[in-house]
């Protein structure tokens, strides 16, 4: 059979649904055409290729890409000093004097160009592709206007053109209430609706709608209009709930289908229930929890035990997770919250592609699917949970480059 | 005046002595000769330098060359297995089994050359570096009999001929029990002081003699054999010291003048105070409580209030801190123990030079010190502190390669 790669004498964790754990094959053979896999499994049982490239990977391991299923990697300015001053024991009025808040994240992307925006973001992802990364999530949400909020989608669109990596974009206006609608907040949310859903949808720039549904975010009955609007324009959606406290985000969020509900530290039985009957995968955000010093885990174990996928993000953000390591993710998703070497790697392939709703064309090493490869100099997959601070990556395929 | 190299347009966190917070040079300049810090300061207080050559920094930051005052970095094999095991809910007993913990270290240490320990050694190194890195620590305490104590302190100094790193060696023989003698912890400790000691001075191969004080290490009077067998051969000594537990060894340590006492989340008022008369510093260890999910922190107020001064320390070995960034520990060491950014800073420079006792000679940007620096693409030294998985390092100097 003619193909172009032929990828030889490697281990592959091919996290393949329905194969026990990470789908481990010793003696692996991986075949690509036209940047997608056309065999991934046993060298023994492998057709004959006639490839254009061979690689040796000599024993090293090969998992899907990496994927990245929640950041918020576009934004003007960094929270540096606000971290510095909170740490000195600055009150959080003094900080907000100072200029600190989500609202300085605010202004600076504002401030900022859409090429600005993109040269501000690339290091950030520069990080994460050095680490294995091939498929990102990008949400808006600091621009909170419609020009501001178009142009940081229109940024993250552009990251893809940029590098060589797959973006899925995902407007998030109701992050966050501006201070021109300040005691406003339905009035926002009329400006949500009726005019940045709209204008998104019209220009292709988002592939799914999110919202924070918290006390300091925006109510249920908020959210449920933002959800009804998306459903309108054909838009999916997902949700940030119960990080800080039980709205009952997670369980409107599998009332409209949603593909994930994310954070989740104060999820309740019901709402497990609820996302388990509707599918909807649950994203993990070690980093926020660790960085805001959060006490309560998310219910890990009733989670598991109702079958709710369980996939991993950075979070990435200037605010509550300036973090742009996966590898970091899993150490912490593991540390922090027991989850399992294979919970942890099937996080940032399998089901982080399920959250995104791309399982279909990425996330697993099978026939048909995107050629999004992570080689690895390790012995043992464990070993990218494991370290803190140490990139074993050996090199990237990337199926938007061939 | 004559020189071999001026750094211009930087901003200097000179670290130096008596400054206050970083020693901040907005418009600073440095010279270098030989490999020494000729002048740092102000540009437009400096003397009129004739140089090889002038470095433009463009506004660049630069610290001192960063040290990791307390590894563990020489050893064979990994702990991942483990890891994963303990992950799945395996017990301590089945680990055992399956050949975990401490021993398994041993095993491996003992049955590598001083060249595979080196080779197994140097990616770690490597990714400290990468970071800024210009002097580490290392200890012996893997190999648990004269033979491959000495082979782990040889492999431990070699690693400064394969990188232009300063190195410090510690033999830390009393790190554990070895299994051959189980039962008979003091005829171990004869060993330590009757062949090990003075094996370690005659060969000059450490700088330091240390000792793990615990209920699964050694008690106080075993320590204080080895201290005692140390100061007899020239040896400054050091100590894991109230890291599960309070014995009172920090107090044992500033009583041997120790330059330091690490780890310390059980620390109480009495060594705090013993600490503080002796001059001991304390080496802060985020990354092993994070690792092991320790709930109490040092007594970081109580320690600030006596004056005792703060580093901080990778502590990287397999089991019980895999980690190999010192701009992670800086973010944990500010986000678990509350230290502030100028605590940070300092703690992997001029307090980490205090701890090893090369303050003299290096920790900060002065004249007449190693110029070892390292330049950052920040915009405030508060980044190095606030990110998570994002490397800024622009360019290092190492007065080793001058
Ligand atoms: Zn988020
Ligand atoms: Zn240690």
């Amino acid at each position: 059979m003619r193909c172009d790669r032929v990828w030889i004498k490697a281990r592959l964790a091919t996290l393949a649904e329905g194969a026990p754990g990470l789908g481990i094959v010793e003696d692996g053979l991986i075949a690509a055409m036209d940047g997608r896999i056309v065999y991934a499994g046993p060298a023994d049982e492998a057709p004959a290729f006639d490839a254009a490239e061979t690689v040796d990977c000599e024993g090293r391991w090969i998992t899907p890409g990496l994927i990245d299923p929640h950041t918020h990697l576009v934004f003007g300015g960094d929270r540096a000093h606000e971290f510095e001053l909170r740490l000195a024991g600055a009150s959080y009025e003094e900080i907000a004097r100072a200029g600190g808040g989500i609202v300085s994240t605010m202004k600076a992307t504002r401030e900022a160009s859409q090429d600005q925006l993109v040269a501000a973001a690339l290091p950030r992802l520069d990080a994460l592709i050095a680490e294995g990364l091939t498929t990102i999530e990008v949400k808006s949400g600091y621009g909170l206007s419609l020009e501001h909020e178009l142009k940081s989608l229109r940024a993250a669109r552009a990251l893809a053109t940029a590098r060589p990596v797959s973006v899925k974009t995902t407007f998030l206006g109701a992050h966050a209430l501006p201070p021109e609608f300040k005691g406003d907040a339905d009035g926002y949310i009329d400006l949500i609706c009726n005019e940045m859903i709209p204008a998104v949808a019209a220009e292709r720039l988002a592939d799914a709608v999110d919202g924070f549904c918290e006390g300091i975010g925006f109510s249920p009955a908020q959210i449920r209009r933002v959800f009804t609007t998306a459903r309108a324009h054909g838009l999916p959606v997902k949700l940030h709930a119960e990080q800080l406290s039980n709205l009952h985000g997670a369980a409107l969020a599998a009332e409209f289908g949603a593909l994930s509900a994310d954070h989740l530290e104060h999820l309740d039985g019901s709402g497990v229930a609820a996302m388990a009957k509707a599918g909807t995968t649950a994203v993990l955000l070690p980093g926020a929890y660790y960085f805001v010093r959060e006490t309560k885990p998310p219910p890990i174990d009733a989670l598991r035990a109702a079958g709710v996928p369980l996939a991993l993000a950075t979070d990435c953000n200037p605010g509550t997770s300036p973090l742009t390591s996966l590898l970091l993710t899993l150490n912490m998703a593991a540390t922090l919250f027991r989850l399992t070497v294979d919970e942890c790697l099937a996080g940032v392939t399998r089901e982080a592609a399920r959250a995104l709703g791309v399982l279909a064309d990425r996330g697993t090493l099978e026939a048909g699917k995107a050629c999004d490869l992570s080689i690895w100099d390790v012995e043992r997959p464990a070993e990218l949970v494991y370290r803190m601070g140490l990139n074993p990556l050996h090199a990237r395929v990337w199926s938007a480059q061939s």
